[in-house]
């Protein structure tokens, strides 16, 4: 297949299409990070790292990105829009300082403006926008990680107050950021019982240290030690030993004690009331999701670079040394991955938008499972692409200097945390499943089971009226159509979602017979299950992206829009086979279709990267910044005897 | 499918079928390694843990297992299969400790044994056996890694002796083991120029340090300072400015000069001789698979013990919690793998019994694109499956204590030195493709043209007779054997490296023509060669776990190989399905395959992993040594005003 030239596009325009409806915060954040640029924390200790990202912290507050999100009464903006992005530009800078970003300011905070009512806020919302308030989100404990429903702590009643426990060493709260050194506040989330009778799960605001840092009384808190990553930000785990707070300590919103040991609730029923109070997760996955896809940005941006300079082997009939980028083989390592970080960044501002526009009161559960899924989607991209630009800068990119080991140890824990991926991503495939709502009390959180399916429907949620011009487009007759035909692409993306769906469901209905055991039912589904999710994510995010380019038309993104569509075709060729879908000639030019975009990109794959416009010091590495020779600081250098000075020698 | 259960087999049963041959050392190196324990390096410096590691090298050097391969007139006990599987076990350690171990008497000894002649056997052999003399092996540059042929230090014979030049930055070696801090010498690989004429890549002994540790004249050393992992190795970066060196300094078994300057070699051709003298690197990339594949086994011990013990989530009818290693997407994640690792552990000690066994004189190049094809395809499935378990561990495995992150960290360089995997496979279709060799010297070595090929022929490396009385047994129609039918996984194994072969020969084939630029044709079908070479590398790995069980018949390991078989013809699924080998039923029924085996083989999981006899002093994680939640060492608690000691509250 050979794929007419592509103009080249400005860097510049670009970026503009990139950065989208919160433009003036992206160029604001790259302003500010740049003049920071990232935090020397080589040498340092865990306790001087951690100092550090405390320090980057207070520098964030008085900036006020972070908090544009809450209300103006307290010192915000009310842009919640504007908040996300800033998380996103944070995945750019030290990992640490985003994930402590995040804790302090999206779930510590986030809880107390979602959870609480005016009282908390009066009390609260101020000094932790500013960081006078560390707080700490005490919701995971070790033995229920993703199972918060069951978790174990409890909030008991005693007639004035509530007396906080932890029943056992499975409900010790673990790996809670702000714990180990600087949290003064918990929001805590336990079982609340009220006159012997429990309620389900709530959140109480705890305090955990005093006025000078010492632990409170009743508390006691254990460092998790050394991590993988991410060790700017002190993770802890924490016991309550019959803590007693006050009334007041409950997150009232959605539910409420009397003084006389009544509870209310606005909300019928344990666990709808216990799903809503779960939205509040809401911000803090679609950050993850931002962070993660600048975190891969940024590798690609390095081993792009790299790439483009470094030589390997000798072309055969000219002896010149080829340019690594050049081979298809490294384009095929790095070039789907920065297709497929496009289509997640237009999907994530898609995402960001739709929840800032959401009113109030609106149903937020298509966006919640649309926050799962991306994240889900989204983390194990970068996982995988920061491997791949690892891979492919060789021994330079295992180097600490070239920053790809940070950003891999860093994201890491991106696919675990803040929900695993594959229970998040069980969780999108419930919510595609119509009638599961009945069976959530009783069947628990990961299982979806219904005894009535219809049949399933794809709703569009981007640029409808242009997917369904491009989509009816389309000849009947597939196999003849275009390859770079984009009614074809969503049309075979739709076509995936709905049978994937319709079938698990027919699977999942065997579960309503009272005589089997329907464990085993849904267990028998479940890498099914999680292909439903998946691939309706997948739908989503090429959605996204051509309403961007619908938006501001580009061949160049209409290119990489391409690659991106087919190498996803091009990852479940086995199941469009499988399913009768392509012919084995189909196939096969699917494959060369990607491998000829490739070719066809290659010479914009600068272009591509610099057009997320990542400040050079927050890039810092020496690989990706001029000349791979002339990284070494003279202090390194041991030995010297020969004939020109260290720092000259090195420069010569 | 439903497959019957499979009798439990005594976990020392399963240990004496892997430990194989070389037993002795592997129950020695046990002994000894679980005496030692891990060193503890959680709070150590850069230069500390490089203290560490070197005297943990002393250590290693007195049990004499690392040099066990040497020659008995040494102090080695001419064990070179020995020595190899001792490697393999260090992979269960430290893994700084079997890098070093690795430069030092697999790279630095083996060239010196290798390369030179009795002269440097009796100088130097017995001090690098102890350590007392700590060597280099300089041969990768920063600007030519992997294009080794084309390295740019000279080595240029001045009437007398040899001048080592460092002519480029491009030129200083790079990422070199010993260098940073302890190498007193090197092997320097260097183009050899004597009398203005050129004779391609040699090695030669050049000092890097006195007997009190100062770098000599006219050699810099610089640090490459942090890496990702393998922190406690120093690697560093090497300039010579023009360092003499005596004539018997060049390693002179394949070419050496007389006093007057005449140049000698056994081996007529410099492309010819290159190749020859890289042969001495298959042990290193033999110890590399080796020490990657124990490094999955420890993480997959780690993640199965965690498996079995952690719950997550109700059964919807019992309310009971769920062992999380019961559901199908966890078991999803793990088993194939372990069953991989099985089978590249009877790959791997295949291939080290071939090397022993192979006449000095005989024909190496069958095992040395062997030892690349096995190195690059063990070493990513170490980085997928470290991975795999990271995950599958959520937050616990990202903790430094879980040990997985460091084993992530350490192994992930695995994937580009000892050479490229993207570049050792293609040395593997290289190698596949017959006539390459009168080209290799003018075409590079990475690249592979061919102006006639044969059909190719299926070469099988194990188990010959068994192999074709299976395979013969098959009925013609494919579509209705067994799917754990053995002959048939041979047979799909055989015949889609023949198809992919045959076709990729003919692709090449367009190269000779004069008009078209060989580049183009060869970078086009450069993702069909990497294809070539990975199922060449499968069908030689089914073969050695075939092998296996023929010496030592196993109801379940017949089962693990089943799964082996099937996971991997399941990720070809496109492939299968795109030319024709499979309908669309039998792919289906090859995914429900791989879910029965999965849940045939879940009750093994812990004798499957605990066969590995992993001292527990080396899994050392927490998680997977008891109670999680006994894991907490008092000195870390921070506050404990409560009713109970941290020590006693923690146990409770």
């Amino acid at each position: 297949m050979d794929i007419p030239d592509t103009p080249a596009v400005p860097v510049e325009a670009l970026t503009a299409l990139l950065d989208g409806r919160w433009a003036h915060i992206r160029e604001e954040a790259r302003k500010r990070m740049a003049e920071r640029g990232l935090p020397d924390t080589a040498d340092l200790t865990t306790e001087q790292y951690r100092a550090v990202v405390f320090e980057e912290m207070r520098a964030l507050a008085e900036s006020g990105y972070p908090t544009t999100g809450f209300a103006p009464e307290y010192g915000g903006a009310g842009d919640p829009g504007g908040s996300l992005t800033a998380f996103e530009m944070l995945g750019f800078g030290d990992l640490s300082v985003m994930v402590k970003a995040g804790v302090q300011w999206g779930l510590f905070g986030g809880a107390i403006e979602a959870l609480g009512t005016k009282a908390h806020h009066d009390a609260h919302l101020r000094a932790m926008m500013s960081m006078d308030l560390p707080g700490s989100y005490a919701m995971t404990e070790v033995g229920h990680g993703s199972d918060v429903q069951n978790l174990r702590t409890t909030a008991t009643f005693d007639g004035d107050g509530f007396v906080i426990s932890t029943p056992d060493e499975s409900a010790r709260k673990e790996y809670i950021g702000n714990a180990a050194r600087d949290g003064k506040l918990a929001v805590v989330f336990a079982q609340l019982i009220v006159g012997g009778e429990r309620h389900g799960v709530h959140a109480l605001l705890v305090p955990l240290r005093d006025e000078d840092g010492a632990v409170l009384p009743g508390v006691r808190i254990e460092d998790c030690g050394p991590k993988a990553g991410l060790n700017g930000v002190d993770n802890g785990r924490i016991w309550f030993d019959d803590v007693r707070v006050p009334r007041g300590a409950l997150l009232d919103r959605y539910g409420s004690v009397d003084a006389d040991g009544t509870y209310h609730s606005p909300i019928e029923g344990d666990g709808k009331r216990f799903f809503t109070m779960l939205g509040t997760l809401i911000r803090g996955r679609i950050s993850v999701a931002g962070a993660a896809g600048s975190a891969a940005k940024k590798a690609l941006a390095i081993a792009v670079r790299y790439g483009e300079r470094r030589t390997q082997f000798e072309h055969p009939d000219t002896g010149a040394e080829i340019v690594v980028l050049d081979y298809l083989a490294h384009q095929r390592k790095l070039l789907p991955a920065l297709a497929t970080s496009y289509a997640l960044h237009f999907a994530q501002e898609e995402m960001v938008s739709a929840l800032h526009d959401l009113p109030e009161d609106a149903d937020r559960r298509e966006l919640e499972s649309r926050a799962a899924g991306i994240k889900a989607v989204g983390t194990w991209h970068t996982t995988r692409t920061v491997q791949a630009c690892r891979e492919a800068c060789g021994g330079a990119g295992y180097l600490m200097e070239n920053q790809l080991p940070r950003i891999k140890a860093d994201t890491d824990v991106f696919t675990t945390f803040e929900g695993d991926n594959t229970v998040l991503l069980q969780l999108v495939a419930k919510g595609l499943l119509t009638g599961y709502q009945q069976h959530i009390g009783e069947r628990g959180m990961a299982l979806f089971i219904a005894d009535q399916f219809v049949e399933t429907v794809i709703e569009r949620t981007a640029a409808r009226g242009l997917i369904e011009r491009l989509v009816n487009a389309v000849t009947p007759r597939d196999e003849e159509t275009d390859l770079l035909d984009r009614g074809w692409h969503i049309k075979v993306f739709e076509d995936r979602e709905k049978h994937v769906l319709d079938t698990l469901a027919r699977r999942l209905r065997r579960a309503a017979d009272p005589d089997t055991d329907a464990f085993e039912v849904f267990n028998d589904a479940q890498d099914h299950a999680l292909r439903a999710a998946r691939v309706h994510i997948d739908r989503i995010v090429l959605e996204a992206f051509v309403a961007a380019i619908e938006r501001a038309p580009s061949p160049l993104l209409n290119r990489v829009c391409d690659l991106y569509a087919l190498a996803n075709i091009e990852q479940d060729l086995d199941w469009f086979l499988g399913h009768g879908r392509f012919t084995t000639a189909r196939a096969k030019a699917v494959t060369g279709a990607v491998n000829a975009l490739c070719r066809a990109l290659r010479p914009h794959a600068s272009s591509l990267v610099e057009a997320f416009a990542i400040p050079d010091r927050l890039i810092a590495a020496p690989i990706a910044l001029g000349d791979n020779h002339t990284t070494v600081s003279a202090a390194r250098v041991m030995g010297s005897h020969g004939k020109g000075e260290s720092g000259k020698a090195v420069a010569r």
